[in-house]
This record gives C-alpha cells, structure tokens and sequence, in this order.
C-alpha cells in the first residue's frame, strides 16, 4: 500500500503542468548537450514539423543589411542551422565544431517560428526578449568564471531602498561576498550599471555577475567587495516584473534614463548602501562601471561626484548619443574632466568592441582625454556591442580594484 | 549628429537577441491582455500556422483519463480552445468569461506543438516545466495578494550555508520583512518548505509568497516576520541553474527528499538562522509549514523536535506516503505525536484538497488524531494538488501566526 502511493504520488506529479505541480515536465530530452568533443548537440521534439532550425551566437555570424530608418547597415547576424529529423519526430543537430567557452543564448525556429528549448529549464530574458542558454565554461579560461563551482558563495538580495527624488520605493540587487555575515568587516563597494531597457536583475541574470564575483574573489583573483545593481529608469520601481504599474510589458517609454536624473538620484543609493551594509566609504573603496547607458552614467557620475570614485569603468559606453542640454549633469563636461583628473583617480577603465557603432564616439571621447593628457586604460575586443564583451570587461576590471 | 546618433542607439539595441542587447524584442504584441470587462484576450503571432491553441488553469478543466502503469485514473485536466486567425498572421482568442481572479499558468500549442508565450516575459520555472504566468489580481480577493503593490517591500536573498550532514555547502531563499534593516528589533521566524522536486525557488516564484508576506504584513493581516525557504533535497546545492554539479537538468533521482536526511539536518539550518538573523529563537515565535512533501516534512519536523515550532501546517502533505522503515524519523509516530501534543502547541493547521490523491491518506491520518482527541484546524478547499490551493494555504495560514 505504502509503495503503491508512492509510485502514484510520483506519477501525479508529473502528468500536467497547470493541474499539479509539474516534475520534470520536459526533462526527457537532453538538450542542449555538451559532448566529449566539445560539440553541441541540440534537440527538438517536433513530429509535425517540416523544418526546426537553432540559432544563437554559438554559431558563426553572417553579415546581413538591415534598414535603419532611411539608412542601411551591415550587422553581424547569428547564423541558423538546419535539425535533421529523427525517427520518432526527434529533430536534431549537432555542431561540427567543438563551441567554444561561453554564456550563449539561443532560439529554435520551427517552421518559421521562434520558440525557447522546452527542454532547458534556463531562460534568460534580457529587457523583453526571451533565449534559451547554453553555457560552455572551459577551464582556464573567461567562460569558466560564469559557472557555479564549489567555492564559497556570495549573497544575493533584492532591496527595496526610498528615492524622495523619484517618490517612489526602488528596488537593487545587492551582492556581499562570501564572509560578509560571519565578520565584521568593512568591504569596498563596486556599483554595476546596466544598459538602457535593462534593470537591476540583468547584470546578476545575462551578465553572470554573482558567479564572476565568487569565482575571482574565492582564487584571490580580486578583492571581496560588495556589489550594488541599481535600476537606472527612474521612473519605474523595479523590473518588469517586480513592480506595481504593469506586470507584462515594460514600457515602450524611455522616460527617464539619460535624461540627468538618475545622476541627480545616485547620492540616495550611495547613502542607503553606506548606511545599511559595512562598506569602506571611502573615494578609494569606491567604483563604478556600466556598459552601453550605464558606461554612461558611470562616466557622469564619476565627474559630477569627483570625490567619490577612484575606479570607473566604461564598457561599450554610449557617450556622444544624449544632447548636453537636457541635464546640467551632462554639461561643462572639460571643467569636469579637469577636476576629475587634479583628483587623480586610480583607474578610468574604456572598453569597446572594433565592430560596436559606438566604436566612433568612443574614439572621439579618448581623443579628447588624449588632448588634454588624461591618463586611462583602454581595451580594445572583438564584436560589437554584446554581453559577451560586458562579462569579459567586468571579468578584467574587478581584478583591478582596491589593489 | 547627436539626434542621428541617438536614433541609431535604441535601433540598434533592438535588432537582435543575441549579436546585440535585447530592447523590447517582443514587446510589441500585447498578451496576455486583461480586459475592462474582465475577459482575457490571448495573441500570438504565427502567419504560417495552421492551428493555434491556448491552455491553461484559468479556462475550466475537463475530465480525462490517464494510465498510471496498469492502472486508469480520471484527472482534471486543463481545458484547450482555438485562437481565430486575424488578418496578418496573429492569432487571437478572448474568453467568454470574466477571468477570476488567481496566478495562472499557460501555454500555446501551435500545430500540436507546446510553446510558451514569446510576448510576455514572465515566465515561470515549476521544477522541470516552463509557462507563461497570468496573474489577474482582484481587489478584495486572496489574489490581490498575489500581485506587487506600492506598500513596503522586504527583502529577498539567496544566502548560502555550509550543511556538515550534507557536506555540502548549500542555498536557501530568506526573506526579512520591510524595515529589518533600519531596526533592532528581533522577529519570529516561519519556515516554508516546498514539494518533490521543488527547491529553495518554488515558493517566491509559482508561490508569490513574498508578495503575500508583503500585503499581509503592509495591511496588518499577519505580524512582521522572516521567512525561510529550505532547498529538501540534501543531494543537491541548490536549484538546479544555481548548483555546480547539473547547469541544465534536474537530476532525475530523488535521492534524498522523504527518507529522513532532510529532517536530521534541519538543526543546521535552524541555527544558521538563529545565528545570521534577528531572530526570537523561541517555540512560541517559530512555525513551519509546507506543501506536498514540504507538509510530510513539516509534520516530522514538528514531532521530531516538538520544543521547536508552535506553529505547523501541512498543506496537501505526503501522509502516508514514506515506509516509516527507512527513517527513525519516521517510527514511533504515535508516542511522538503524544509528546508533541502534550507540549500544547499552538497550532497544527491541515489543509487539502477534495479532489487531491492525497485527500485519502490525509483522512487517515486526522482520524488518528481524531481518535487520540488532539487538536488541529482543518481546511478543505475545491480541487486537487495544485499551487493554486498552496498559495491560498500560506494566505490562511500566515495570519494565525505568532498572534
């Protein structure tokens, strides 16, 4: 008796996603799957299908025109490939090359449409669109720090902190390293700031942050810090998903992210975060770095709060794009500069992909620091103005830090 | 040249899931939408299709026979209805009812093909099964508390602790209610365990409980309290994206979840909270409860240890479930539930289902203390094994704590 309910409990479990829990529910087809070889081998259950391909970027770009307006460009497009169908409705495709170490997101498209892997519970969404991931982390290498070892792990909170400024209660993703509760201990701080549409979960989400923390901090590779995501849209709450206006869409409104006023806001977030964690606070146990907008703002930040940051990191930032007359924050940029540099920061920190189209205004920004003598460290990378690059670029500045 | 600049920036942000930041890649669909007579109207878009479908728990079940082994069942099964083609290839279906208000799960099955709902990215990870998630909160209504809303928020963290009986270091969902950090106050402590093959995420995710601890709390409804989400597998680290043994599939073993690991490692965890946290570490300001083998789990955590929790529920428990042979946990049931009782705890609160396959053995396992004279609170609600009724449970139960 005992043994037949327990057969029947495990059953039930299984049989239906919606009417009881779900166990398991797509977990019969291994998918994706790293082989031996380093191959991949990608399946897809589809017996009434004529065509399933994938696509991501583990696969070779194609250069594809697309129209911008009245304007053409060449973009570097993920290549697709073609499954070969199986007996028994089983499509499948295996890569002729080993993939290299990697956080790839990938779709299928079955018979024109786009679908995420039923069979790989990781879906990642970055602003609103949402991939299947596969990651490939090799030893030795980047990729390896995006993995989860068996090293001590830091803590990750969602905090809701007040901002008078926005009249709203505004959620960040807090990092303290492994250690931070069983001591008392004064950390340093980096703040990590996302691009536009992005949102306090998409570094700690797609940009593996969590992970590249603990693995660099448990090799002695960088400092224990804590970590600080903010939400850089001052006009909304938190994530999608996580606030009161609207649970499904987020807004096709960029109200107020390069508009000043999350620059005018930050003195809010350093204090809650200076007063609510055990952080050194300290212009030398203080950074900042973002990628694309949240370069950004890390640039303006660190100019117009001088005594604040002696690391900034500005990863494929998006300097050049928003008109000066909008904030005071973005105006007398050279004064700015000028003291900013008397102050003698430790590091400003550029890092940019050859192929980015902010390739061209990153250029002219360090033409200007050049002009003037500024010193900065510049890295230049493969590709465009892509996470793989951010991860890689955060991966190579927090070991730089409070050093 | 700043405008231009500007125009090329967001465009190209959205080209491109993977070679280039997702901006609103699928947004520009609206679904699932709730409409003001309380209809819901779902879309999809899919030009080559020939069939679109819609299933989920928010459309009434119907019955269907399934096969368990050599034996036949009758289960409520979701119902499935037709999406109409519209002109340009978008698929749409609105019900013809108004939708009550719950936490619903859903799906497209796109000629025979189950796929999630690409325009909307709130997705949901139950074990091992993706959907899209609907969630129509009403005012008044349990599922009001379902939903974020501008009251105080507490936090959320995944904290990890070392388990020697697991050898193992290993991660819990904490959640510390609004304005733990600005006070030095100690709070009472609620641990919340989750079913087969669900982990440390289960309950803030498909469970919406940190929202309901929120609105509970915000409205007075329930006293300020933390909460602890437990990972009840000890085999494992964590969920499984957040172990390093399996990044993508959920071992498809049960190797240590109802055969008394979990049960002779909480001491652990119990400590490691009353060490890290605020915590009245006191019977009177300690509950557990838990859905499924989270409720087996709550029970022989009570009456193992009937000095730790003054508060328990089993919501749709695993009675009966376990041979009591392969744990001294698990025997001397009765001289155990004699010593818990005489300790006059202040609740033991069961709730079930009238159509769960648990409801038998649950009867049981009431007529045993019925026959003793013990006394419990007993909810019986509508339907089977299902979240829905979970969620409700933890609404009900939360309440009569620590009063």
């Amino acid at each position: 008796m005992k043994k037949a309910l327990l057969v029947i409990f495990t059953a039930m479990l299984s049989l239906n996603a919606f009417a009881q829990q779900a166990l398991w529910g797509g977990g019969n087809v291994q998918t994706p799957l790293i082989n031996e070889d380093g191959t991949v081998t990608f399946r897809f259950v589809a017996p009434k299908a004529s065509k399933v391909q994938v696509t991501g970027d583990f696969l070779p770009t194609e250069k594809k025109e697309v129209r911008l307006g009245d304007r053409k460009m060449v973009i570097d497009a993920p290549g697709v490939r073609d499954l070969k169908e199986q007996p028994g409705g089983m499509w499948e495709y295996t890569t002729d090359f080993p993939v290299p170490g990697e956080f790839y997101n990938y779709t299928f498209i079955v018979d024109g449409l786009t679908v995420i892997d039923p069979n790989n519970v990781w879906v990642n969404r970055d602003v609103a669109t949402l991939t299947s991931v596969l990651l490939v982390p090799k030893i030795g290498e980047t990729s390896y720090l995006y993995a989860v070892h068996p090293v001590p792990h830091g803590t990750v909170s969602k905090v809701w902190y007040h901002s008078d400024e926005a009249g709203l209660d505004r959620r960040m993703t807090v990092y303290t390293p492994a250690g931070y509760e069983d001591s008392k201990t004064r950390y340093p701080v980096v703040y990590i700031l996302h691009g536009m549409g992005g949102d306090e979960d998409a570094w700690v989400t797609q940009g593996r942050a969590a992970q590249i923390l603990d693995n660099l901090i448990a090799t002695g590779k960088a400092k224990p810090m804590i970590a600080v995501f903010t939400n850089g849209n001052i006009a909304v709450e938190a994530a999608p998903l996580e606030n009161s206006f609207d649970y499904f869409h987020p807004s096709m409104n960029l109200p107020q992210t390069m508009e000043g006023s999350f620059e005018t806001s930050f003195p809010e977030i350093v204090k809650f975060i200076d007063t609510h964690y055990r952080t050194i606070a300290k212009k030398q146990s203080r950074a900042i770095c973002g990628l694309s907008m949240g370069g950004f703002h890390a640039l303006y930040l660190s100019i117009n709060y001088p005594d604040w940051f002696d690391y900034s990191g500005m990863f494929s930032a998006a300097v050049g794009v928003t008109d000066p007359s909008v904030s005071p924050m973005y105006q007398d940029v050279d004064a700015k500069l000028a003291k900013y540099f008397s102050k003698k920061p430790k590091l400003l920190w550029i890092g940019i992909g050859k192929t980015d189209f902010l390739y061209g205004s990153n250029a002219e920004f360090r033409a200007k620091l050049d002009a003037a003598g500024y010193p900065y460290t510049y890295v230049e990378s493969e590709g465009g103005h892509i996470w793989r690059n951010w991860r890689q670029y955060l991966a190579e500045f927090l070991p730089l830090l409070f050093q």
